[in-house]
């Protein structure tokens, strides 16, 4: 049995990106570039007016100008600003030739319908120089940048409309149990709906990737290996939940060596997901999650969502916390590192009443787990814990 | 000129859910519940065995038992235990009549084919008792709940294969600019390209929401007349840029005002942001944002966002929350809030070098922005500040 810190660095040495794409920048939100992004032009393009008001030289000492064009935004200048003379101008516009400097309309007043006097002066030109934020053939974002919206309007600006990325793996769900029928069933005596797939089609969802459910295995054995190799063709990641608790144990396991699947590990020093399976096919990846529904949740969470953020060109980030407990907690058995539902709280963390691994409804009032180290039974109120959202 | 609270107070009163919606709980994800979601069974549905072993009675004090049954997971019992009477039972089964316990398979050893002798007893039974979680009739999800994996898991659970959510407004998008190209375009001198509507679609995206790009209005009164009537007639929610900055002003404002929207705010005290118009329509609303991308991302962020989460059933949230500034801060002019990109460091914060609210590339590099309070000119490093993620 390894820690769970061991299983993560087995699975995170296996986890490569699953190659490049090249997409549309509109469907590339929350994707991470598999290339440099160059500008193809300076930024801004021209000497462009920061400012509605009057373009004209900074040298010019006249206080009462001539208007000799109207420049709005998008337009050529016609003409070249010579002292005394000064062109309306709005903001966006290109500056004409000759002036350096924007007079703000609130520092003016009109004289007539083609002078205009200054009656105040401000230290800034208002003015943003060609190439002053991004020269043209520069690189304005990296590869391994994850696209938020200011990336897609960075793209937007130096004209991407396709970009390369890490393609995102694709993904196959499997049930096992005999004991399950689909949601949209009436369950008989003895049986159960199946809410893990849809659990972890949804967990796959929030990470931006479109997961496809193959079913559930009844008969467990053959049913298992047909579905197994179904998704071994078609996915590069298989998500099998259940069949892998100490009677079931050798079955799935035996099920993933028929299949050809390389078994890395088969139990983790966690509480819940003990039972929890890893294995790879060439460059492809198989877990097998434990049956229980809070398990499958948490051991997604650990293990199987960094891999595929990996895949994705993510780094790997923590996302716990730490936080202070608000109320004092035990154990009986302290042989494996736990993690417990927890209601996060702007002092801390409150643990929740929570009845073990088949328990979904102390996740649902959850909004967060604690993790407590192996070996620790006992911690008091005001201990310094570590937490994240759930 | 209000500030960006009041501006706020007046958006989010006149924000509302625009009704409700049946979908498929496997689009629910991140979705509110707009009803109370009963279960229609127990849960767990019947006495289900925890844990792989033998079935029996707690009061039987047999210290060999002979295994009457298998009973897998899916199986319905056949036969009732007697004392000195076991079956060999799966996690996930239904415990036979008469038991009430299991003993783990590890605390036993089996004598023969169909006899087991216990070597070891533990304190728990291992039996998760029909309806110990939920009750049939019992709420197990309340309106209002926003669905995570954990939710979708329990509507897959008591068989909700449809759910009524808050429907998510309909949203189109105007650019304004006689200046604008689309992206795909090659700018002529002048010109720039079209990055507002692309990163208002990746922000709307971010809510779940697939926004509507209308286009750029170039012949700016009439088109921009055209396509707001176009957008009012299609959605709920129509975001404008540019257009509304002071020579612009009129010409926004009047387009709106032909258009029979209400204006109930024009100039909000915050920067960037300060020639923001919000109107309403019925129940149809209506953001002027500036032109400036930098502008436009920081008051979606503050204004649009949230109401329209409070219309897709989500409480408002501040996302803001307390760091230390990890160097000093000056700035001349302190009549507005300031919204100033940062780097969020474990330390703190750190303000990033930022040429106004043309400069994207600063929000490149930020990752989160800092509000600088009306009047706060100067902030010490070691300051706590107000800091959100962007």
């Amino acid at each position: 049995m390894i820690s769970p810190q061991k299983a993560l660095k087995i699975i995170l040495s296996h986890a490569h990106p699953f190659g490049l794409e090249k997409i549309d920048t509109a469907k590339a939100l929350g994707c991470v570039l598999a290339e440099n992004i160059r500008s193809d032009i300076d930024i801004p393009p021209f000497n462009r007016c920061a400012m509605d008001g009057f373009a004209m030289n900074s040298q010019d000492p006249s206080k009462v100008l001539k208007v000799i064009e109207d420049i709005p935004a998008g337009k050529v200048p016609q003409k070249g600003i010579k002292p005394g003379q000064c062109a309306r101008i709005m903001t966006g516009a290109m500056l004409p030739q000759g002036a350096d400097k924007v007079v703000k309309i609130e520092n003016t007043e009109p004289l007539g319908a083609d002078r205009v006097r200054i009656t105040a002066q401000d230290k800034k030109n208002h003015v943003a120089h060609i190439g002053e934020d991004v020269r043209r053939g520069q690189i304005v974002l990296k590869k391994g940048r994850r696209i938020r919206p200011q990336e897609v309007a960075m793209l937007a600006t130096v004209g991407r409309t396709k970009v390369a990325i890490y393609r995102r793996p694709k993904v196959a769900v499997i049930s096992t149990g005999s004991e399950l029928v689909e949601s949209r069933q009436k369950p008989q005596p003895g049986q159960i709906r199946n809410s893990n797939s849809s659990m972890l089609l949804a967990q796959l969802k929030k990470r931006g990737i479109d997961g496809e459910y193959l079913g559930i295995a009844k008969d467990r054995f053959a049913e298992t290996q047909r579905l197994v190799n179904e998704g071994l063709a078609q996915a590069d990641v298989l998500l099998l939940s259940g069949g892998v608790s100490v009677g079931d144990y050798d079955f799935v396991r035996d099920v993933l060596r028929n299949c050809g699947i390389k078994i890395l590990f088969d139990r983790v020093a966690i509480q819940p997901g003990k039972p929890t399976v890893f294995g790879v096919k060439g460059k492809k990846w198989v877990f097998g999650l434990p049956g229980n529904p809070v398990s499958v949740l948490i051991v997604f969470e650990l293990l199987v969502g960094p891999a595929i953020d990996k895949a994705a060109g993510c780094k790997y980030q923590s996302e716990f916390f730490k936080v202070r407990l608000l109320q004092d907690f035990q154990r009986q058995d302290a042989k494996r590192e736990l993690y417990y539902p927890v209601k996060i709280k702007p002092g801390g963390a409150m643990p929740l009443e929570y009845h073990g691994s088949a328990h979904m409804q102390a996740l649902i009032q959850a909004d967060g787990i604690m993790k407590i180290k192996r070996g620790v039974k006992h911690l008091r109120e005001g201990a310094v814990i570590d937490v994240r959202p759930i």
